[in-house]
């Protein structure tokens, strides 16, 4: 969201930093393919309050394009109501937000749906990566929300 | 929810250790006339799937016993199915999740509905303060949730 740079994370340790190359006010849909939205406690609940980035969620959908998400990520579709009737995972603290949103969750290490990638946690990331890669590749779609 | 010692923290800077009394398993709801559930990202995020943590928060509902919650607290009482119907607020990135669960969620500093009192963030605890006081002093009932 904003420009400089982001500190990695290895659980409690800081890890590696890094440039950030555009910010979602400043990226523009259009010129991406497919959308990954990373977990964390912090990161979704700053962007899920974001318009900018609710909207930037919505092209994906609304386009057709592949999204995957893990752990809190979902949060962010939540929030740009675009969970109502999808197949989903998600961290599973927050799988009753997902189900009073609409959402049928399931409790499995990767769910796709539609081009949808969605897993728990990082214990899930080999799965979550596989998936999100052959649809991601395939460049399979991502169905419209239900209205 | 584990015995110990417990780190407080002020924004990013560690504070003072406390000892922890009594653990939500081992603790007895019946003990207590009251309930503050307090905020934070990671605290209401492990609370939330903790059966004996719900099950806390729910006597203080089905005892109509007064019970206070700011920031993210308020997911613990989505968890347990206790908003469904009531005024409150909440930290507003989970403002969605307090109304899909059935809230009546309100922006402002302090909500007080029947003896619950909630509050959106650190800068209102002043006014959460003086009401939570108010509520748990004159021993204003919680009116039990709606089935």
């Amino acid at each position: 969201m904003k420009p400089g740079k982001i500190q990695g994370m290895n659980h409690a340790d800081k890890g590696d930093k890094f440039d950030v190359d555009l910010t979602v006010k400043d990226g523009r849909p259009e010129a991406f393919d497919a959308l990954m939205i990373p977990g964390g406690l912090f990161n979704p609940d700053v962007l899920r309050v974001d318009q900018n980035a609710l909207e930037f969620a919505r092209h994906f959908f609304r386009e057709h394009k592949p999204v995957a998400a893990i752990c809190h990520g979902p949060q962010v579709l939540i929030s740009a109501d675009l969970v109502r009737g999808r197949k989903m995972t998600s961290w599973p603290a927050i799988q009753i937000d997902m189900r009073n949103a609409g959402a049928r969750w399931l409790d499995e290490e990767v769910v796709v749906d539609n081009g949808l990638v969605s897993s728990r946690k990082p214990d899930d990331i080999p799965a979550f990566n596989r998936k999100m890669i052959e649809e991601f590749a395939e460049g399979r779609h991502t169905a419209a929300a239900a209205a």
